[in-house]
């Protein structure tokens, strides 16, 4: 009998037979001695898969639609948006290609790139709007060849709108989206998972409602994997359509597109845009209100919580596509009266993780990048291979240079000004650094009254779990150490704590004690000499900027700082304090010093000398107490050492 | 200055700046992922290396010389020998060469297949002896390819004695152990390390004392690693024979071979082969005593702690190097005097390791096998790579199957008398079994008296950590749940706990309860039916002979049960309840039944029908509480069990 396995007793509710089954089958494929440990089977289906095992699972779900923006400015704003927006949870978002826009270039505002940066960075899993009509069959294997190079496994495949009036069939050429739908198969084979779009009340230029549903089966039949709706304005409209589509055939997921009503405007010229038409009850009530914003916006979004709740009620819908119009409010409010928004406080891992196929299987980092997490993401990007299971033993591929690109995503969301007022107009020493650096930790506001909500090293106000440390940090950053990273030691908390937990449920989760700062080398000097009396107990590395390095690291090893025991699973280590990498951190933690905050001063003024002198002379220092049950002694050695020195 | 790593701070005494660097400078090369975590920098160096560390850090060593016993049975007990012997810490044994038996053949008794054992099977680092006269080349090297297959990475190179007493040198053939030294360093490169043999007296054929080291220093020249002295009686010899080899550049190595006098027969022996000359004084005190075995055992013994202890104070000697004779009790008392014999209570994994280069990096093992360890070893031996890190996802390769030449080493070391009277003469039914079961667990006498000291899946008596289960074990066993592996749940219990305890130390480890049992299809009705309950908390697989299998394990994972946490390092898990393995295991686990028990029977017996029917009619069940830091559910789970069939 090998191998073989069976599942012969059905007496037991839960000895899964099929995905046992399976997963035993497979097993000779993947040799893989480092597979990864399926924490979140999320990461290894497709989207169709995804959306099969939600509707078998009775759960229902939302999709975001989005359209790139116009400015780099706006980018940075819409990726913030991305985030927040990415934690009610949705299966996926979509990004909208306009021909005009360059849709397909490397500019931080196209298409391909916003994609990009939902799946990667913001690790959403991402479709990409492609149309078709006007372009040539090579143009359009470049953009789905770069597509799938990025990471995207998606595509909604358009006509797109013919350009000029008078627009006639190209032979051979893409008049319609079934041609692209066809081509995407002959030329990629399974690789993307395809959308196309239905029109519940005919597409405006068909010959009739009958004929569309033709052609939208045609596209199913080409190869197209699931169907999204344009907008309409009565449910009866959508539940109609969708029985005509299955009355001919049509059974892949047909997803209603539902279009929040958000203003008068926006409203107006989507309906021209999309050759709708306004139901007469919904114009009478708009008509009147039309000046009032946030009026036309509750009724909105009542009319589109009202229509959602049918739709969902008709047992026919499982999951809802949402047009934003890049907007936030609206459309969240919908989703969280529907209660379909999902903040979910528990992480699959400690960091947030990146859609791309090529980091399915990643589950360790380095903690260095935890306040970081897109940089980290894109200084490894060239990776062929993601660890899993293990750091590995000073065995990391080279990380990304430090380049102009790069510092798109280094830059801080704040204007100049705003950070000028929190970091200091002018500084007058080292220790007006400290106070900085002490405001933040405190949230107090600084001595002109503003608070300081981000550092260069944190683009966000301190996490949760750092306010625990909170009285400690500020002791020290008065002094001196200026701490950039901290996590407390944690012995064994259940995975579901609401600050600390990550991954399934009825696990562990366990921390060693770190912290990182920046410091002076008189301090550096003393703390070495305290250093000697916990030499078994505390890893240390500190390093200048010239990369002068000192470390009790045992064989320059990674030492696992974060780790969770789970029911059923091997252990996951998702973050390690790794000497090699951080050699890579440290470039980029100085850096940020001069391209953040002394480059908000005039050349050699006083101000911009000061923030210059600590970049060129003080320490990295990172610190580990390796003896998570007991009390973190970390602060005891930062005593130490102030004691030392006085 | 990117991933360059500087050590410029001294003030630090252990900033590991040597070790540091070179490992970093190697990262480049290793690019694997999935690294050793170097628990124990043993498995990765070479003999030379090795010697050349302890030498470094004062530590004085020696090592041990077998010869290849005559008969399996005798094999049988070397094998416990080396197990025992290795207990002390050698730093390598070495195993001699004899051309009339067959020395490279397949044969159990053959010197290439107990350096085999060794190596692999004893996790002992090994030398194999080879001899070169009257051989072809094709023949030896033959040899050393076959030894480098089996893990073979040290050959002591020597001529042998020439066959025949008219012996002539040939052309281009064997002529001198020089000629193999030559030979081995041409064919296999550095590959290997070399011994060669020297003599302190001068080889009984050199011209004169100082050709024969003339000699040894051509051996050394053309690639000897390390030098190995014939036996003599006073330190005066080696410490002069040390000097003059300095005196004309010898500069490697030289290891003084001891001889621990056993008996007055073997020394007589031992001279007339190597034609070396007792000092009279030796032959004083011999003489009168020659018939009293015990008295020349604690003369030799006195002697040789005398002279080691001399030869160590010189300062010159670091190792001592001990001909055994394949006996026990004088050298390891010798070794015990002197203070070097070092029985490390704390193992570097949990189980024993393999010292086959290709499992150097091996840190992962299912738990079935803990008291099978050989087996393990046996049936992975194909394997091309380890699991290093993570066990990894339903990814194990195939086990070798069950053969005859396996059952080579699944043979219990008892003769069968004694396991009749262990396991009963007589079977009246299956509750003499489960009887047979409980006395293993109890220590008590069976019915006719008898200590049940070993069972068919355990050859040793009850380990140091299932004592603290025992009590839970005998009432279960007393009633039909035949226990055959188990571990208690730990959390984070000190790395140097002296029963639980392994890996480096300042460390904590940790268990989560695991149970296996044989047990009839009515007690796993009312279990699976109790199991409902403990549903989320406990994992279980349950599979028959013929392969029915049940689990409610999740995607066929596998479940870590045993990790530590070390400072400084990644976490390690060295043993996984592994789904798709257990069903290589239970074949083994079922054909003991039958192979070791059944068969001590005359077919159709009733006590053989009794065998062959829990064989064929019982479930193997294993059972993890994943809940490790709560007390240990397993044990309600089977009351809960019982309480259901009552």
């Amino acid at each position: 009998m090998g191998n073989e396995t069976q599942h012969t007793c059905s007496a037991s509710s839960s000895s899964r037979s099929d995905g046992g089954s399976s997963s035993g089958s497979e097993s000779s494929k993947d040799n893989s001695r480092c597979s990864t440990p399926v924490l979140d089977a999320d990461r290894h289906e497709r989207l169709r898969e995804k959306m099969r095992r939600r509707q078998d699972a009775g759960d229902k779900w939302f999709s975001l639609e989005f359209f790139p923006p116009r400015t780099a400015n706006a980018a940075v704003n819409l990726i913030s948006r991305f985030d927040r927006m990415g934690a009610g949870g949705p299966l996926f978002i979509d990004v909208t290609w306009h021909p005009a826009g360059d849709p397909g270039s490397d500019k931080e505002t196209s298409s391909m790139i916003i994609a990009n940066t939902a799946v990667n960075y913001c690790g959403l899993e991402t479709v990409l709007h492609m149309t078709c009509c006007n372009q040539t069959k090579d143009d359009i294997t470049g953009h789905l060849q770069k597509a799938k190079r990025l990471g995207l496994k998606n595509i909604m495949a358009l006509r797109g709108d013919p350009a000029g009036e008078e627009w006639e069939e190209e032979v051979d050429g893409f008049n319609y989206a079934v041609d692209l739908v066809k081509h995407i198969r002959n030329e990629f084979d399974d690789y993307f998972d395809i959308c196309v779009a239905g029109y519940p009340k005919g597409h405006p230029e068909a010959e009739s409602y009958e004929a569309d549903l033709r052609h939208l089966k045609e596209k199913v039949f080409a190869g197209a994997d699931f169907i999204i709706t344009q907008l309409f304005f009565r449910p009866e409209t959508f539940l109609k359509f969708m029985k005509d589509c299955q009355a001919i055939g049509i059974t892949c997921p047909i997803i209603p597109g539902i279009f929040p009503i958000q203003g008068y405007h926006s409203l107006r010229q989507l309906v021209k845009l999309s050759k709708l038409e306004v139901p007469q009850e919904i114009k009478d009530v708009i008509e009147p209100i039309k000046d009032n914003d946030a009026a036309i916006r509750n009724y909105g979004v009542e009319l589109a919580v009202s229509m959602c709740r049918e739709l969902l009620d008709s047992g026919m819908v499982h999951g809802l596509h949402f047009y934003t119009l890049n907007r936030e409010v609206a459309t969240t409010e919908v989703l969280k009266r529907l209660g379909i928004w999902k903040e979910d406080p528990r992480r699959p891992l400690p960091w947030a993780v990146s859609a791309h196929p090529k980091r399915r299987v990643e589950d360790v980092r380095p903690i260095f990048w935890a306040s970081r997490p897109k940089s980290y993401i894109y200084r490894t990007q060239e990776w062929d291979d993601f660890p899993n299971g293990r750091w590995g033993n000073s065995s990391s591929p080279a990380f990304g240079e430090l380049k102009d690109y790069y510092l798109f995503y280094l830059k801080s969301k704040s204007p100049r000004e705003e950070l000028l007022k929190m970091w200091g107009e002018e500084l007058t020493g080292e220790e007006s650094v400290f106070e900085v650096f002490t405001c933040y930790i405190t949230g107090e506001p600084n001595r002109n009254g503003y608070k300081v909500t981000c550092m260069p090293w944190n683009d966000d106000p301190l996490a949760t779990e750092t306010n625990l440390l909170k009285d400690q940090l500020e002791k020290v950053n008065r002094r001196g150490i200026l701490t950039i990273n901290s996590q407390p030691n944690i012995n064994g908390k259940p995975s579901t704590d609401p600050i600390v937990g990550w991954g399934p449920s009825g696990g562990y989760v366990f921390q060693k004690a770190y912290l990182e700062f920046f410091t002076s080398s008189e301090i550096v000097t003393a703390l070495l000499k305290v250093l000697k009396k916990y030499e078994l107990r505390v890893n240390y590395h500190i390093v200048n900027v010239k990369g002068q390095n000192i470390t009790n690291a045992p064989d320059l090893q990674p030492n696992a700082v974060t780790w969770g025991i789970f029911p059923g699973r091997e252990i996951i280590q998702p973050t390690v304090v790794d000497p090699v990498s951080f050699l890579s951190w440290k470039d980029e933690a100085f850096a940020l010093w001069i391209e953040q905050w002394a480059k908000l001063y005039e050349e050699e003024s006083p101000s911009r000398m000061i923030i210059q002198y600590i970049h060129d002379n003080y320490y990295l220092v990172n610190l580990v107490d390796n003896d998570f049950p007991l009390e973190n002694c970390l602060w005891q050695v930062v005593e130490d050492t102030f004691e030392l020195l006085n």
